[in-house]
């Protein structure tokens, strides 16, 4: 239950806002040594980093991806097709550098750790992992809440933490955690006021049947919560540890002017509690990929986010944030980097 | 007039399909340390490329980017927003390496080398600069054909010669030529028998009032040249110079077993010649991105492609291809690099 002595100390946010800059930025794009506009996306993209990293002259520093896992005690009803045991297994997995977010972090040069937010095993202390396990996975959300109040604001505070630390101006935040579409389902539902039935899909490979049980199941979860209206508390009763600690982690990167760059589902989950308690933070958000998972529709309506690729990909890890990490590299290098019209002797418009 | 003198020697297609490999790349991306089919896209890219490549390990080596550049006579009836002197200059601008160009190839380390195909105009020899004019830009479409069978074959063939002399497995063909719009609109129309209306867009910036000028150009020039059948014909009566050599250059491409990344409308253009030339062709295409002019659907629908990005660019030159390489990198990277569940010791479904 959370009290009067649960509260949560939240970084504050920097203004984005900044009309003068914004036409700065638009000038300098428009003297480009192109058609105006004919960079489409990557021209809005080359403003909103701009105005985020406050400068004309944007440049992404040392990015940086962060992997939290976690487990949940909801997947003892069934909601997965995957074993519990894979969270940890794929924690090794990316210790030893063979996941897709590893191969993907690897081609784009962009700095890798993997944080235990609440998985259920031990690890072997390692250079790329951060222990910070608050307990050994949640509780079954279906009989209790996910995590009590101090657990729930220990993992946000965490997230905080962490990235306070981490050096670079961009930051992806990545998952694995078996089970964790339920818990990113019952967010969206919970928070944007949606139907279960449209925030359900098959997480790692449900078929129909399952995703029929692991509807009726979520359907229960939130009849279950259904009196909590406080998006903390609706983080712990539902959430996830790792989700809890991406929830902080987004807070204080956008409160530190990071770059957020988004992936799907779960992250894009994470993002809506973060909105919900630090209204604004979504203003720092690049919105990566479109995720075949189908609450992700609905979530990037509710966060009136467009993302930058549709490549039906629905892993998680961060793998559509990396994979789409070199579309703002073109944005920023077309910026810094092309001529103008002026400087090139070429004529503008007949 | 083409006569029997005319002939155009094709290059042969190795053959694409292979179900014996297609199944072996099938079998390893469902072995990788993620959910089957979680990267969407990229696993049907892996599975194109591999077939492409004819490897189940397959590699790019030594990407290359021709930009091919020349004149359009038929921009004296004023179709385009830029003056004919853009061409030139912006040769100019990519052998200094200030274009858009330049920045994403730098990005990615694609080598570029810009190709004169019948720019009006002179230039310096430069190392970047492969030197193929067939003439100072096309003839007026409106008046006469654009080129004559020898003008139209020198063209393909030479676009065929220097991909047959260039290093590696991977082409973009570029593009950059004020007035090329309307000749791949033309081409659209014609060999795709789709109404000149739904062809036209604004290029490099028309308003509504000079795109339906334009269209009005188009449909008197698709009038003139209405007895024509053969594609090559076509090409040379429509087309331009830089798009007859990208057809060559995309022909012997395919011939070698190399990628060929497709940009934008122009580009898609060429690749629809090549295709009513030698069926097959297109199998051994990527298609990069949607392009904002609006024939790029067309063109897209009648080449069965969906692309990977939608950025809604349009500034040709091969951006949006060059912007959409890092995808096939990640594409093939997880198919090369990732572990598998028995040797990373990952359980696999419930």
């Amino acid at each position: 239950m959370f009290t009067a002595r649960h509260r949560l100390e939240l970084p504050s946010l920097p203004k984005l806002a900044n009309p003068k800059l914004e036409a700065e930025l638009k000038e300098r794009i428009d003297q480009k040594t192109k058609p105006p506009g004919s960079l489409g996306r990557l021209e809005s993209l080359a403003i909103q980093l701009g105005l985020i990293l406050n400068s004309t002259n944007p440049q992404i520093v040392d990015p940086q991806i962060r992997v939290f896992a976690a487990d949940h005690g909801l997947t003892d009803e069934g909601v997965s097709a995957f074993p519990k045991a894979v969270t940890q297994q794929m924690v090794l997995n990316f210790l030893a550098g063979g996941a897709a977010i590893n191969v993907f972090a690897r081609q784009h040069g962009i700095s890798l750790k993997v944080v235990d937010a609440g998985v259920d095993g031990d690890f072997e202390p390692h250079p790329d992992l951060i222990a910070l396990k608050v307990m050994r996975g949640t509780r079954n959300s279906l009989q209790t809440a996910a995590m009590n109040a101090d657990e729930c604001i220990q993992a946000v505070v965490c997230g905080m933490g962490l990235v306070r630390e981490a050096p670079g101006n961009l930051l992806i935040v990545g998952e694995m955690g078996i089970g964790n579409t339920s818990a990113a389902s019952l967010l969206l539902s919970k928070l944007g006021c949606v139907p279960i039935e449209t925030c359900v899909g098959p997480g790692t490979g449900l078929q129909d049947n399952g995703i029929k049980h692991k509807t009726q199941v979520l359907a229960q979860v939130l009849h279950k919560h259904r009196n909590l209206k406080n998006p903390l508390e609706v983080l712990a009763a539902m959430g996830g540890l790792e989700v809890a600690m991406m929830v902080g982690a987004l807070l204080q990167a956008a409160s530190q002017r990071r770059i957020l760059l988004i992936d799907g589902f779960i992250a894009s989950s994470a993002l809506l509690v973060a909105e919900k308690l630090q209204p604004g933070v979504k203003d720092f958000a690049i919105f990566s990929h479109h995720s075949a998972e189908p609450g992700h529709s609905q979530l990037l309506e509710l966060l009136e986010a467009t993302p930058l690729l549709d490549l039906q990909m629905c892993l998680g890890e961060g793998t559509g944030a990396v994979v789409a990490f070199p579309l703002l590299k073109s944005a920023l290098g077309f910026l810094n980097e092309m001529a103008s019209f002026s400087t090139a002797g070429v004529s503008n418009k007949a």
